[in-house]
């Protein structure tokens, strides 16, 4: 297990920089005589009386005739430290939204919604705070579509800081699942040369200011054109002819001109490649297991935070939510999910053929058939899948062995597949498709040591909005790009 | 803590599946009535006479007269398992490279080199190659520059798969160090439209064949000029201003046209920031503590793999780690490391006058001068630095709070600053460079609760290189990116 503190190594000298700023070295040790304490900690002391300081931001201001109340919140936790004060610390500039800086005592408090508060007895603004400019507003509950207006400024609001919190805990959990099963971790590359899966939508990348010089033999940077990576599968491959179970978590690109609810330009995947199987299966236990440990994870650290979500923004979801955890994910064919949709009473926009792609219609469809639980599709139809899914050799309806996970209110998931492993079946279709060139290397992989196996992908943001119960992916992601949209 | 198994969640229902590949199942099922394992656990197992089944790839055949002896690796540790047979099992296609699936028992080694070797009762190969075609030869040991030329096979080799799962613990160390000091996780944008500290060597982004058409009002897939981040420094200060500590672990570009054994296209940079802060002091404890912690991890997690660093390719490095680990880093001013310099016999290549950059002969000159151990550069001067530079506002030698961390073999592996939080000298500096419209919302977050703060970017290749005593930047990456290279 990892264990690691910031506070195990002594302090390293600062003899020399004293020298250089003596006055704010002054400063700072008159006030390290109380020790700094994060809010989060302050709320779970169990000691009173010990002696503190607390830097945030303020969050409300009471001022009554004897005392004054703050809530002080630092972004360790949704919930602020209440401190109160005599009622001659309270200045003009100590307004919603500026920061302070407070020494004081822990008290317990005499209100049941915390344990302690601080009494203070020095409250600094450290930084001002015009209440007039600032866009959010005391008291006032801003819509998430509101503060998608101030990507610089809409994690200082309550929803916003605890999806970040969400976020950072959760990949922290995946890459904890990932390293507790013996996958090793792959950064796999931004920059590729491969348009992998012909797929299209794809952002190419060059030095700014590069004017292409029709002389010069070699116009590009990297000797040949580079794109930005829709998916790190095939690197993942390479790996897992060496490590057997590999991962990656990281950012991908489509080139989409949407204004979806669904898609965005930047977004993160979880990949995962693994060697020695030749059942979907496998991939299947992985995925479930993925998706269930994180989230189980997630809902006992960060609870305080998934409950803002679930109480004030989707009422009801967290029964889903435990519903998904409870049921054993469900399994159908595609030709099973054809046969369920054709026999719907629905009208569908798009075609319910048997040979069709699966839309979120169907999708959504489907999870709700299968009772609102996640449910796998498995056995695509071979023409719809790239050259890398793995032929079934079935007929009459030709299949490949490729997965998606359908998920309530979002739909895909997840996406995976075996991938063909033999080199003869592998080498006809790259000659078909006019790529045997391209992907000699990939040919390759299969000629030393060959092993059947596969792999998948989730979409990130798609994973928050489901255990969350949000449904605009630009609301869980630090900094959205989309079409015409790179704001900072 | 993160606690979280593969195995806990009951197996998905594999019914659907089974009638499309019944052949498959049967083969898999009968294979399944030994455990799967991999060759780590196998190496740790204290039990003897248990039936296991391994999966891996041959890493050496010796043919006897009534054994045959194989070393099966499957990149879960270096040592590799030592498999017996009898030699009736010995068959052509049992080559170095191939994949193998075995069953067996595993019984006490005679070989002191081991615990336990495998007893085989069955030996499938499951993938052949061809030892002639397959660039990596048995019992050769193959320089690094060779196994470059093999980005989708040198994961096959001792070396860089050691190396990988080195780089993997020290991600998940990392990251382990900055969740357990209470620093936010935040997924910074690889796509930006601020060219930051107008730093040139910018990569742009367009989707790929996008014409730009003279007619229209709007070229840009996002409006705006497009591309990849340089740091994810600006990005993290918003979120300094909500969490008070936040770091970003990622891919980062520059397209530098250098063949450098130091730099790449795409490299990986870990970014924190600490709000609340008015002394370097702070961020030279946080650059400290996670050098040493990360390293001290690594040591201990991944000693066999390090060890082979250390012991083929580093002689005597090892000795210089401990030293790192064991002595407080040394900090002397920008002003003091000229002196040095300039006192010195050496004749350098680059300037050693007050006011000009360190470059790395002098970086190097400066770590070997302080007796090989770490070292921290404070306060450059005021105009070598960007504009969010924090301004001592010192005289007649005007500095800026900048710092950099020198290192033996490497030079600068990390570089921080506090920022400017000070809106009015901000704003001079910005108008002064013409980009105050463009950092604008940069300039905002000074006016609502700004407070004192500074960060620091680590280079994790650069890092890598460090600690396991190599000198090409290339040699520790999976896939490196570098002017008219790209490959795969």
């Amino acid at each position: 297990m990892l264990s690691l503190t910031l506070q195990r190594i002594p302090a390293v000298t600062t003899s020399l920089f004293c020298k250089c700023s003596s006055k704010v070295l002054q400063r700072h040790c008159s006030r390290m005589l109380s020790k700094k304490t994060r809010v989060s900690e302050a709320l779970a002391s169990k000691e009173t009386g010990s002696h503190v300081r607390i830097q945030g931001w303020v969050r409300s201001v009471r001022p009554q005739k004897d005392n004054l109340f703050l809530h002080v919140n630092d972004g360790s936790s949704l919930q602020p430290l209440q401190v109160v004060a005599s009622s001659h610390l309270n200045t003009r500039d100590l307004t919603f939204g500026c920061a302070v800086d407070i020494t004081g005592t822990l008290e317990k408090s005499p209100n049941k919604k915390q344990n302690v508060e601080l009494k203070a007895q020095r409250i600094e603004v450290v930084g001002e705070c015009n209440p007039v400019d600032f866009p959010f507003k005391i008291k006032e509950r801003h819509s998430l579509e509101y503060t998608r207006q101030f990507p610089h400024l809409r994690c200082r609001t309550n929803a916003f800081s605890s999806l970040l919190r969400i976020r950072s805990e959760a990949t922290a959990a995946i890459q904890s699942f990932f390293r507790e099963s013996g996958f090793v971790q792959i950064h796999t590359p931004v920059l590729t040369s491969n348009d992998c899966e012909g797929a299209g939508e794809l952002f190419q990348v060059q030095p700014a200011g590069d004017k292409k010089d029709s002389d010069d033999p070699n116009p590009h940077f990297f000797s040949v054109p580079a794109y930005l990576t829709v998916s790190g599968q095939l690197h993942l491959e390479v790996m897992a002819g060496a490590f057997s179970a590999v991962y990656t978590f990281g950012p991908t690109f489509r080139a989409e001109n949407s204004q979806s609810r669904r898609h965005l330009a930047e977004f993160y995947m979880v990949e995962a490649e693994i060697a020695f199987t030749d059942s979907l299966d496998d991939l299947m236990k992985v995925m479930e297991n993925l998706f269930k440990a994180t989230t189980e994870h997630v809902l006992s650290h960060c609870a305080e935070d998934v409950e803002l979500f679930h109480k004030y923004m989707a009422p009801g979801h967290r029964d889903q939510v435990d519903l998904m955890l409870k049921r054993k994910f469900d399994v159908i064919s595609y030709t099973e999910a054809i046969e369920i949709l054709k026999s719907s009473s629905q009208n569908f926009t798009f075609s319910t053929e048997w040979g069709c792609d699966l839309h979120t219609e169907h999708e959504k469809f489907l999870v709700k058939h299968c009772g609102n639980v996640p449910v796998f599709v498995i056995n695509y139809p071979y023409e719809l899948k790239p050259f890398y899914a793995r032929d079934n050799q079935d007929q009459p309806k030709h299949t490949a062995a490729a997965v998606d996970l359908l998920v309530p209110g979002v739909g895909e998931l997840c996406g995976g597949s075996l991938r063909e492993e033999r080199i003869e079946v592998l080498s006809q279709r790259l000659a078909q498709a006019g790529l045997k060139d391209t992907y000699e290397w990939y040919l390759q992989l299969r000629e030393f040591g060959s092993v059947p196996h596969g792999g998948f992908g989730m979409g990130f943001e798609r994973y928050l909005l489901c255990i969350l119960g949000l449904h605009n992916i630009k609301d869980v992601i630090p900094f959205a790009r989309f079409s015409h949209s790179c704001l900072l």
